[in-house]
């Protein structure tokens, strides 16, 4: 893509209302456009990250057997008063219409779990495990931290149903592997914590990313043995780990996943129940795995970024390379940077090509360094015919290398 | 696909308010699960169609320089009273929160407008072209034609942004051939209508299904040069046809897609305007361009099905070829239509393989014809090993062929 054709432009001006390093970052560089607090636009960047971020995660899911599908935002309101939710959910955005009133939904047991029952009948139906990649909403009193806690946002919930304990528990186990590799991927780490279960469960396991601006706090251990959000945890921190990793930390903390038993809790609500080898009729149980897209988006950008701007993991980075022309329109130079430009598409490299002639070369190297692209690739007299600069965005040394060699940077 | 892991099933029941055929059989296969009137979850099956529908119609915008953005579910009222369509809109969802009121978007023009203020300033900055894919909203008093007329459904939204009339001319006929090519890849016949262009432009295109369930009305001549929407149309049905293809004719339709210009309606709204080349302020004019994604799904099965289901084109089909076994458990043949499916999934061929051991072969044709994936392939012992029989969905004779034929067949 040529910056010339790019939809949005890098800005100096951020909202007023703005505090958050993610939101801030993000609008400057051209990711989001703020609607309202806590309502975003993904502009093409943005967009190109969230496809990447979402498709890591459908891999996953995919992988431990999950079958997408997508639920309504609309959720008529009979069904959360058959949860006891349309008043006791805090958040609940409510809508009256033509044919009666509905939530805009927050999460969805109370779509998934009378849906389930259409399909579900018999032991020989379970386990069955169904995600959606959907729009949530939640009316926040406050929506200060940009893509950290929205009113809209994006999310990835996985529902499993299980015939007894023991299947759950398996697929819970399976589900953890799931969820290390998601945040893995996505260049970030989470450490997996035990939290409240809430009223139905003991406890739910949290995935935390160490963060300052983090609204959680947990007590961990930095060996990796443990972790335990503080709204449940019973140790104090610089307590000697048990496996001589030395004290317990205490830090803030971003949640950028979890995943909890759900029992019978739903099931029960909508008769959710199946009859199992003997002709008895059982109800079944069910987990729940939350991600948040947008919200883990936002957690990457507080975690990785510089006073220049954001440095994106190779793996969610809107494109793999932000090639840079120093020239003169017209000139050598220029048309050498074009055909660069062609040479690296045709090998599968995915290039933010900044074509601009009326800005300086101090200009470019500013907003590559806000865009974060891990890679920046410069063509200039300087550097010499038929080769790039080639510069990583989290390092300071660059280098000479042909087109061929900067190709094959890519390839690995 | 094993059908045994499939989440949904089929069903002879549909919910007793479903009149249309399109809701009736994506019911009953499994494609869709009714939440209320007009509003539905899409199944595994579902959500593969729409994932292809999607595809083919983002290839073709990206290949007119579209580029992908998501904007907001939920709107601030402010903006819509700035265009006069906070009361003006007839079937808009209103939502109160704590944070002021919202429209639920049935159209983007108040998000993409001032969005598109933040990046055009100059000639140099246009043309630009940015579209969606994304949940719509419709407050329909009525909502009786299953993915037809829904009160939640996917769209795809484009908005181009001219500095003159003849750039945007120049697009829009750009534009007419990406969507003629949408239609055609996702085995429609869509006539290009002429229809009123609303209360700011003359004309508008719509794209038209011929379909007798549908709620629109053309006159057009089956030659192809001349389609009109009755709510415009000054001939009549039965006159000749100017370029001698004989008498024109009058049709129900499905419309699957519309453009049409804004002029500068909205970019007036919102005083989105552009410095040209002598240093003079001009308004921006704009092109809007709809694609009915879900609607596209349910039109599809109102044309091409049968009185025992569904019958895909090949390119949005959920899978290619719908795998049937006729074997008892752990036989000889069983065995081999395991193999069979492993050896087709190798070759890269996406199959439904029907492996369930407690449902007659009758049973089993049944569903297949209902689900409708265009290719049904039988392993039985009559058929022989090595062997399968296929059937094309739209086609009474079948044959049987090498497993390895069976492939090639798939490759074309």
């Amino acid at each position: 893509m040529r910056l010339t054709e790019l939809f949005s432009k890098t800005s100096k001006q951020v909202p007023a209302d703005e505090t958050s390093v993610n939101a801030k970052l993000l609008i400057r560089a051209g990711y989001v456009d703020k609607v309202a607090a806590g309502i975003y636009s993904f502009l093409p960047l943005g967009q190109k990250v969230i496809d990447k971020i979402s498709q890591i995660v459908r891999e996953e899911m995919n992988a431990i057997g999950g079958q997408e599908i997508t639920m309504p935002v609309m959720h008529p309101k009979h069904l959360w008063e058959q949860t006891g939710r349309w008043k006791g959910f805090d958040v609940l955005f409510r809508v009256k219409g033509q044919a009666g009133e509905f939530a805009l939904g927050p999460t969805h047991e109370e779509i998934v779990v009378p849906m389930a029952t259409h399909f579900i009948k018999s032991y020989s139906d379970l386990p069955k495990y169904v995600y959606q990649i959907q729009t949530k909403f939640r009316d926040e009193p406050r929506a200060k931290a940009g893509l950290l806690r929205g009113r809209e946002f994006l999310m990835k919930d996985l529902y499993s149903f299980h015939a007894d304990e023991k299947d759950f528990e398996k697929y819970y186990e399976k589900a953890k592997v799931a969820y290390k590799n998601v945040f893995k991927r996505a260049g970030l780490t989470a450490i997996e914590t035990r939290a409240s279960g809430g009223t139905f469960s003991k406890y739910s396991d949290e995935y935390q990313v160490v963060c300052e601006s983090g609204e959680d706090e947990i007590i961990y251990c930095p060996g990796g043995d443990f972790s335990e959000n503080t709204e449940i945890a019973a140790v104090k921190e610089g307590k000697q780990c048990d496996l001589g990793h030395g004290p317990l930390v205490h830090a803030k903390t971003i949640e950028v996943g979890n995943i909890f038993s759900l029992k019978d809790k739903y099931s029960s609500a909508f008769g959710l129940v199946y009859t199992d080898r003997d002709g008895k009729q059982k109800p079944v149980l069910m987990g729940c795995y939350g991600i948040g897209i947008s919200r883990l988006m936002g957690a990457i950008v507080e975690v990785m970024h510089d006073e220049r701007g954001i440095i994106w993991p190779r793996t969610v980075s809107p494109f793999d390379a932000h090639l840079i022309a120093i020239s003169d329109q017209g000139s050598e130079t220029s048309k050498e940077a074009d055909e660069i430009y062609q040479k690296l598409q045709k090998a599968g490299i995915d290039v933010l090509f900044d074509d601009r002639n009326d800005v300086s070369p101090g200009e470019k190297f500013a907003d590559a360094d806000l865009i974060g692209i891990p890679a920046r690739l410069v063509v200039s007299k300087k550097v010499g015919k038929g080769k790039v600069e080639i510069k990583e965005r989290d390092k300071e040394a660059s280098r000479v290398v042909s087109v061929e060699e900067a190709v094959k940077f890519f390839g690995n």
